[in-house]
């Protein structure tokens, strides 16, 4: 009985050590290191290979080690195998981090005050405070709660979107297709956190912009696949939409000589919002694998119909 | 009796308008139109004219529309003038976003990345738990002390030195000379928030950098009068400081071509961290009145002796 990690390997080499104490009778491999691949009952993994069922035919449980599982073609994975999302306190702080960062950043005109630096300018803009800046979080799972709670200590006008009706205390939330404009009409700094599926692919684009104030201002967390990055470039250029500050991009990492790297409008960093860390991966990963044997439900179950 | 007004226009206009609703019978006045001299009892200014007592001989007291009074030279106001620093609720908000942002961009590298992105680069650096950043706040005062418990909502460890001892929940708090190495021993982002006295003049200085870890980090959203700025310049080449985020410098503005503007590892804001908001300040300034004519102390008054 063996757990297979396939990721980056510093932080495999993390993992490594923290089992050997938590859980030293577990046999834990680094790929390429795999051994007798039918030892493998589990699989921690960021993109396992194609031939995941025919190189490991004993797999129990495949443990995304990330907050998404988008990367993976859940179609050609049996039915039978359950997957875990990574859910774990480690990837929450973090984005909640990153979130508020990007939030105040945008806020506090951050993006207008790089500017002026670069042309040795110093100029004030009034500041505006938090009670009066209306911030909607699109996607309210555990990420997307964490966040909105910790913009709420900072005083701003915070709303959600979700596909289910959620209710967090301070947050109004708006559900369905049928609320989205009304979200998307009251909000001046837009975060998306959303997981990404057929249904929210490419959903920030030319449609959505419109229905937001003029000189609205963007962050993306979610990933890459939620942005149309042309629609945004033109939103920039017509003032419809003010500043963006992204963490994903579309490709990653994303190319040189991008128009997205040199815009003046436009903050990017390179898909860091969060990471998962190891001290409290691990511990999310050795529940799963007792509450697997359990029977009981998993932490970050993947529902193969909704997607995530 | 009037109110007189000396500072942003823009702001005083919103002042007349708030006054004019909470407190219809008071005279305010925006300078330069004053009126009968003889009748300004109170003045609300950042920079009074030098001649202040000459030109208002019935004033009563003297309210500073800048949470500091360093730039102000006490020694020729007459003692038995009162003195009433900005102390309302709009100031300690906008430092505490402002804190809030340049610390979390600190901990989560937005310099080195705002630098990759100069040069179309795309690299990920490992994201550090706010567990384990330490994080300094010099100055214990109303802003400090606020800043201190946001911080310590994102997970850091948070400690503070003041000149005189204060308790702060969640907070390992240093006092005075004596303990000042070990609280820069242990801080590896550094916030400045002290008022400036001759005490803390160039305090931010080589000595100073020399006690914290290598590669620390600094904020300052003191003064530039705390910081010298050779000494950051040098440090920062020695590596001993890692990267700075400034919103007060020497001079203000700073001067087009000063080296600070153009380092890589530098970030410039115009003095901008906080600014006194018009609907609270006008009540603390409509509370301190009524607090001066029924003779209880004032909020904000200034020590002589402390210099804030």
């Amino acid at each position: 009985m063996a757990l297979l990690y396939k990721s980056d390997p510093a932080r495999g080499a993390e993992w490594a050590k923290i089992l050997a104490q938590k859980a030293p009778d577990l046999s834990f491999r680094i790929w390429p290191e795999i051994g007798d691949p039918k030892d493998i009952r589990y699989f921690a993994a960021w993109m396992p290979p194609d031939d995941l069922m025919t190189q490991f035919p004993n797999l129990e449980l495949l443990i995304s080690v990330g907050a998404g599982v988008d990367h993976l073609d859940l179609s050609k994975l049996p039915l039978g195998l359950p997957i875990a999302r990574m859910v774990e306190s480690g990837i929450v702080d973090g984005m909640v981090e990153y979130v508020s960062m990007a939030v105040l950043g945008l806020h506090r005109d951050l993006i207008d005050y790089a500017a002026q630096q670069r042309d040795d300018v110093w100029k004030q803009i009034r500041v505006r405070p938090a009670a009066t800046r209306r911030v909607g979080v699109l996607g309210l799972g555990m990420l997307g709660e964490a966040c909105c709670r910790m913009l709420n200590n900072f005083g701003f006008q915070v709303a959600g979107w979700s596909r289910s009706r959620r209710e967090i205390e301070g947050v109004t939330c708006f559900v369905g297709a049928g609320e989205l404009p009304d979200f998307l009409g009251r909000t001046d700094i837009l975060v998306c956190l959303l997981p990404l599926t057929d249904e929210t692919r490419g959903m920030l684009g030319a449609d959505l912009f419109a229905q937001l104030p003029k000189g609205a201002k963007l962050v993306n967390t979610g990933r890459g696949g939620h942005l149309d990055q042309d629609a945004l470039l033109a939103a920039l250029d017509s003032g419809q939409i003010s500043a963006a500050w992204l963490d994903v991009t579309t490709p990653e990492p994303l190319t040189k000589g991008h128009p997205l790297w040199s815009h003046p409008r436009v903050l990017v960093t390179p898909h860091i919002a969060s990471m998962t860390q190891p001290e409290t991966a691990v511990d999310v990963v050795l529940e799963n694998l007792r509450r697997h044997h359990a029977g009981e439900p998993l932490i970050g179950l993947v529902d193969r119909k909704r997607g995530y």
